[in-house]
């Protein structure tokens, strides 16, 4: 999932439009010297009823860690700073829980419209309504990027790429390998040929176009296209004459549509969440030392650790930028250091897009208690109210010992899966390393 | 998944060969007077590369809870009664790592062949060996069915379907819509024209012949079609002259192509093995009431409960069907029935193919100590233990209070939780509710 844009806020356009690409993306395959020097906008259809995932809720509403499917699509668009607004298209009877997600998640570039009863009227109210625009400093966009609100994984590099494609072009869209063999059948259902896989490609979204050739299209089409029609290049080029530049896209575009694929999302979120932490150590020795044990241990678990003494200065960077939090308490027992933590989150607004995962290991030295008698109550207290705010805290603690090394790998591997399953449920335990 | 099969032992064949579909499955599609009167085997390919799942691995022996997933689709044949053999075909540098898969989770109706260079050429060295099949109980199949390794969730209701069309049609395949329009390009990358959708479909595994038509298709088939051709309907029609049955196959037939239908995989798995569990109170009261109590709170979570008072007589049907055991102990904090079930489910084998999770759940009245000053040691010995036989035990520890049905939905939650995530790294913890 794309989690660039907390990094950098997005600019508002201003003519002459010239929108550079954000720098701070993890991505390498974008150069800061590429510019999108006109408005681009987005429309989103989301009127669909989830048939195909076998659940009640709407696919694009179901949640995934606490937020819904919908709000991880707005974000990938949100967080670029050439895209100038997004105009999502829903069912009449979702619009408010529509209008609640966007108040909820804070979405600033967003507008609901009422969908249509097919995809096609859909989209076609989302162009409309970009033709309507009432902000002054929000123009007519030169170019319409039309995406599945199910496919959240779209990448900036690639919508770039469909953006310019569509401006010089006039429609542009996304194609992918076929991944099965396509064959054409008799009316009995039988075997009439099969086609020949190197010659078709799937198309697949998002799909851009000038806004002169949506909307003409769309003008123009007839009530059977917006009946029964799927396919937006098709109706560009059949209505404007234009076709389209296909471009073959990433396997990240795939699309949201049985119940495993939910399964399959949340498990990519959670990866991408799980890359790195923060291990705050107070700048004691022994801290310190369970530290680069922990940051070894969890190297080979694929994971990543910042190494800080506090979250002052130039070590507030790691608020911005983690995900998790891990506080190694030294000998005292008390959670002081874990409550400045939930203050410094929630003073950044940490948790309003992800659960951010905070992890108390407390080291007791050989001579010492384990943790004081008060310790499971108090983190239990602190981590249930923490969890309403959506930041979940767990608790583990260790003793110093001579099987020094096989504890730091035991309190790795508890920490990596506490932070990988990222368990409501779990929150406030008080973990045996 | 389908774990139907370690309820009904698969018969051997005998001439004349009557296999009756195995009744004790959950599925509620099939009857048990449909019966499979001809010998059946099935051979898969599993030489691939995995190139795009991104994973240095092959996806087929990728492994989830401890499993590689061939192992899962190979099971999924196994347990069906009336399937006599599988031929799996494997790269030659994956052969010991085949047998010790075979030999690991005990896959008696399984043999591994070397794979070809391409897919045909796999699935060819499949079928000469189901030709040379040495066992004198084992005869030529009538009908040969083709699958990939990396489908494990085929159901026997739909193997049933394509065996007796294959037998009857000489050639029978799994077909599915098309999830995304396909469309043809210039050579130049522009969109030339978008397929009918209606009219094409995506043709999948599992695919049946028989015998001969298999057989005499690859006898007669080209160099150019063992090194580029992907269909083997399409061979049975160019060289046989047989027009392949096409059947609409369930959702569940898809494939593992990507790094992200691993993690749904998993998913899918987890959930299979967490729609129940069995609760045992040893019949005291209070121990009757909590699992009552757990009883109602899992059921808003979509989980069963068969509640037992032991796991003796009638009752060892539990250890036979469960992958979830709760063990209530009320006062006495001593793991020896939380032991007694780990023998039980040893001498059953029953941690063979998923990982069992057993909680125990301590509940202790007000008067009293939470648990004894060494339980959290016990646990986490047994638990340290338990884990290299694929059994995960975690405990939970509660007191009776006036805020008895919170505590009873936090066990439940808890408990819920511990048996989806199946975390290896949380065996032996003692959580508090």
């Amino acid at each position: 999932m794309n989690t660039r844009g907390d990094n950098c806020e997005p600019h508002r356009p201003a003519h002459p439009r010239i929108f550079t690409m954000c720098e701070a993306g993890k991505s390498d395959h974008h150069s800061a010297e590429r510019c999108v020097d006109f408005p681009v906008s987005v429309v989103l259809p989301a009127g669909g009823t989830g048939e195909r995932t076998g659940l009640q809720t709407p696919k694009q509403f179901c949640t995934f860690l606490g937020r819904p499917l919908i709000s991880y699509t707005i974000q990938a668009f949100e967080s670029i700073p050439w895209i100038q607004s997004i105009v999502v298209a829903v069912a009449k009877e979702n619009m408010d829980l529509m209008t609640d997600i966007i108040q909820r998640f804070k979405h600033r570039k967003v507008r609901a419209v009422p969908g249509g009863s097919t995809r096609h009227r859909s989209i076609c109210n989302g162009v409309l309504a970009l033709g309507e625009e009432e902000r002054p400093a929000v123009g007519r966009p030169k170019v319409v990027i039309i995406h599945d609100a199910v496919r959240p994984f779209v990448e900036e590099d690639f919508l770039y790429k469909i953006a310019m494609a569509a401006k010089e072009q006039g429609a542009a869209g996304a194609i992918r390998p076929l991944v099965s063999t396509v064959i054409a059948t008799t009316s009995e259902g039988y075997l009439d040929h099969s086609l020949e896989r190197a010659k078709y490609r799937a198309s697949e979204m998002p799909q851009g176009f000038t806004y002169d050739v949506i909307s003409q299209a769309y003008q123009r089409c007839s009530e059977s296209d917006f009946e029964f029609g799927t396919e937006c290049l098709h109706l560009a080029l059949q209505y404007c004459g234009t076709n389209a530049k296909l471009i073959e896209g990433p396997p990240t575009l795939w699309k949201v549509t049985y119940k495993r694929d939910l399964a399959a999302a949340e498990s990519i979120i959670k990866e991408t969440l799980s890359r790195s932490a923060c291990v705050i150590t107070g700048g004691l020795a022994e801290a310190v030392n369970l530290a680069d044990a922990l940051r070894k241990a969890v190297g080979a678990l694929d994971m990543e650790l910042d190494i800080v003494p506090d979250l002052m200065g130039d070590n507030a960077r790691c608020l911005l930028k983690e995900w998790n939090f891990i506080q190694v308490s030294v000998s005292h027992s008390c959670l002081s250091e874990v409550e400045a933590i939930l203050v410094a989150l929630e003073a950044e607004n940490r948790a309003l897009l992800h659960p951010v995962v905070v992890i108390w290991v407390h080291f007791s030295r050989t001579d010492e208690l384990p943790v004081s008698e008060r310790a499971p109550t108090a983190i239990m207290e602190l981590a249930s109210t923490a969890k309403h705010r959506n930041i979940l805290i767990y608790g583990i603690q260790l003793k110093q010992s001579e099987h020094w090394e096989r504890s730091a790998s035991r309190v790795a591997e508890i920490a990596s899966a506490l932070i990988r399953e990222r368990s409501p449920a779990l929150v406030g335990q008080l973990l045996q390393a």
